[in-house]
C-alpha cells in the first residue's frame, strides 16, 4: 500500500510515520512539484495525507480512496473536488494542549502574571498584599460558556470543573455525555447563554453558520466583565465588533490564538487583523500555537498510522468527516 | 464579648466582620497607639485578631483567651509571649487562589504566553505553527512533587490530576487522604522524590526544619528541566543556591511569589533578594500575591466570625495551632 504526504505540514512529519514501522510505502511531494511528477506520485497513492484538497491536485489522483487530514479543520478541503468514493478523515489529539491553553488564558485573565511580573521586576511592591495592593480574581465560582462541545469543549470542561467553575455549552449536536455540564443547549440557545458567561470559549468549527457568529449584538449580550477566548478560527468572531468592544471596555478582555489574517507566500508577516489589537492591553495575543506541542504531533501521527492500518485491513476508519457537517470552502 | 483587631492586616477588614452581624463588640487598635490606650483596649479583650504577637503587646493582655490570626503563617507569633491558657487559631481559605496561581505558573512554564504575547505584538509570526515555529510543552504526563500536603497541597493536587499530572508529595504528617497522590512519603523521603519532579511546589510552613530545606545539594537532585514554584516562604529555599542554579541553567525555571526581603517601615521598596533575580528571564516574579483575592478575605473573615461564635459558646475552635508543630519565631 502506498501513501503520499503532500506539503510541509504533512511531509515534515514523515519521520514520525516511518518511526512507527508502518508497512506502507511513503512518498513526499509538494503542490509546487512538476505536474508529471505529482500525477505519477498521487496516481499510485492508496491514501494521501494533506491539509487541503482542490481541483488541481484532485486531477492527479482521480481514484483516491482515503484523504487523511493531519489536522482538524476542513476549511482547506474543496469537497466538490473530493472523489465520491473517497473517505475523508481528520485528526484531533490537540484537545490536551488546547484545553491547557484555555485554562492558562482563564487563569491569567483572573490573576494577571504578565503585569505582576513586569511591575515587580521594575522594583514595584505596590501590587503586593503587604502593601494592600489591588486584589486579583478567582476562577472558582465563575461560569464558563462553551461554543462547541466536541473534543476541545470536553477537555476544557473536565479541567475547569475541578476549579469550581460552572460549565455551560451550546453545540450543534446534542452532547453524548452532558454529565460535565451544568446546562447545555443547541446553537439556537446561544443568545440565552451569553449573559451568564464570565468566560466565553469558542471551540467550534468554522462553517457558514458560525462565520461571524459572535457579532456586535452577541458581544453586547455578554457581561461587561467577561473574557472571550478564541482557539477555533478567527472568522467566527466579527473582527470590527470585537475590536470596538475591547477598545471601549464594553468587553473586559480577550485571549486570541486565532486570527483573521495569516502569513501567505507573498506576505510573510501580515498584521493578524485589520484592527490594531496589539495596541490593546486587555488582549492576550498568541500566533495560533495553542495546540503546537510535540506530544500532540506524536498522537496525531499515531492515529494516522492506525487509520492507514485500518484502511488496509478494510476496518472502519477513525474520525471520518461526515459530509452532512461539511465546513465551508475557504473563499 | 469583646474583640480587638490589631494592625492594618486585621483592622482593614473590620467591615467584613461587622457585615456578618457578629454580636461581639469590635475595637481596632494599632501597635503604635499610646501604651495606656492599648492596655485599656486589649485588657478588656476576650479575643484578639492579630497577625503577630510579642512580649510588648502581651503585657497589655495578660488574660487573653483567644489569639486569632487572620492569616496562616505563625512566624510572627512569639510563643513565649502567649499566655499558657490562650488558644491560638489561624486561618486558611487561601488554598483556592494559591492553587489557581500554582496551576497558572505550571501552565505558563509549559506554554510561555508572556514571551508569545510579547513577540506576536511586535509582529513576529515565527513562533506560529504556520511557520513551523518552536513547539511548547504539555502538562499532561508531567510529575508534580509537593513539599507539604496541607490545604495548599491538596488543592493543587485536585486540580493537577485532571490535567493528567502525576502527583507525589512529602509531608511531616501522614496525609489523612492520600487518594489523590501517586506516591507519598515523610520529609525524610524528600531526596528520593526530587529526581522524579518535573515541577516542585513548596507549600509547607517555615519552621527550623524547613529553613533552607531546598539547598544547592537538593536543587542538584532535581532534573535539569524542572520548574520550582514557591508559594510558601522565601527562606525555605537557599537564596544563593537558587540564583546560581537558575543563572547557570542547571535548573530550568522558577516561579517565585515569596521572597527573602520584604518592605519595612524604613525601606519600602527593597530588592526582594540579595541576588538580581529580575535579570533572569527564566523566573516568574510576583510580589506575594498568590492568595490575594476578595473571596479569600471574605472566606477568612467568615471563619473568624465562626470562631468567635464558637469561643463564646464554649464550642471547639476551628484551626487551633498545635504548639507541638510551632513555627519558628522570626529572627
Amino acid at each position: 500500500m502506498h501513501c503520499v504526504l503532500v506539503d510541509p505540514y504533512a511531509t515534515r512529519n514523515a519521520h514520525r510515520l516511518r518511526a512507527l514501522g508502518t508497512p506502507w510505502t511513503i512518498d513526499c511531494v509538494s503542490r509546487t512539484d512538476p505536474y508529471d511528477q505529482l500525477t505519477e506520485a498521487l496516481g499510485a497513492a492508496d491514501a494521501v495525507v494533506a491539509q487541503g484538497w482542490d481541483a488541481a491536485i484532485a486531477r492527479c489522483a482521480p481514484d483516491l480512496g482515503l484523504l487523511q487530514l493531519p489536522n482538524t479543520g476542513t476549511e482547506a478541503v474543496d469537497w466538490s473536488a473530493v472523489p465520491e468514493r473517497c473517505v475523508v478523515a481528520n485528526t484531533y489529539e490537540h484537545e490536551i494542549p488546547v484545553a491547557e491553553f484555555v485554562m492558562l488564558a482563564m487563569l491569567e485573565s483572573r490573576i494577571g502574571i504578565r503585569e505582576l511580573d513586569r511591575c515587580f521586576r521594575g522594583g514595584d511592591w505596590s501590587m503586593s498584599h503587604r502593601a494592600f495592593g489591588p486584589t486579583h480574581g478567582e476562577l472558582a465560582g465563575a461560569t464558563l460558556g462553551l461554543i462547541g462541545y466536541g473534543h476541545i469543549g470536553k477537555a476544557v470542561a473536565i479541567r475547569a470543573r475541578t476549579f469550581g467553575v460552572n460549565v455551560v455549552a451550546v453545540s450543534r449536536r446534542r452532547p453524548d455525555d452532558a454529565s460535565l455540564l451544568d446546562w447545555s443547549g443547541d446553537m439556537q440557545a446561544l443568545d440565552a447563554m451569553l449573559p451568564r458567561c464570565d468566560f466565553l470559549v469558542i471551540g467550534c468549527p468554522l462553517t457558514p453558520e458560525t462565520r461571524s457568529l459572535i457579532d456586535a449584538r452577541r458581544l453586547a449580550l455578554l457581561p461587561g466583565h467577561a473574557t472571550v477566548i478564541n482557539v477555533a478560527r478567527g472568522e467566527i468572531i466579527d473582527e470590527a465588533a470585537l475590536f470596538a468592544a475591547l477598545e471601549s471596555g464594553s468587553l473586559a478582555a480577550a485571549a486570541l490564538d486565532v486570527w483573521w489574517r495569516y502569513p501567505t507566500e507573498t506576505d510573510v508577516g501580515p498584521s493578524p487583523s485589520r484592527f490594531p489589537f496589539d495596541r490593546l492591553p486587555n488582549v492576550l495575543m498568541t500566533p495560533h500555537v495553542s495546540a503546537w506541542t510535540e506530544p500532540m504531533l506524536d498522537r496525531r501521527w499515531n492515529m494516522i498510522a492506525a487509520n492507514l492500518d485500518r484502511y488496509e485491513r478494510g476496518m472502519p476508519l477513525l474520525n471520518v468527516v461526515e459530509r452532512r457537517f461539511l465546513s465551508e470552502v475557504k473563499p
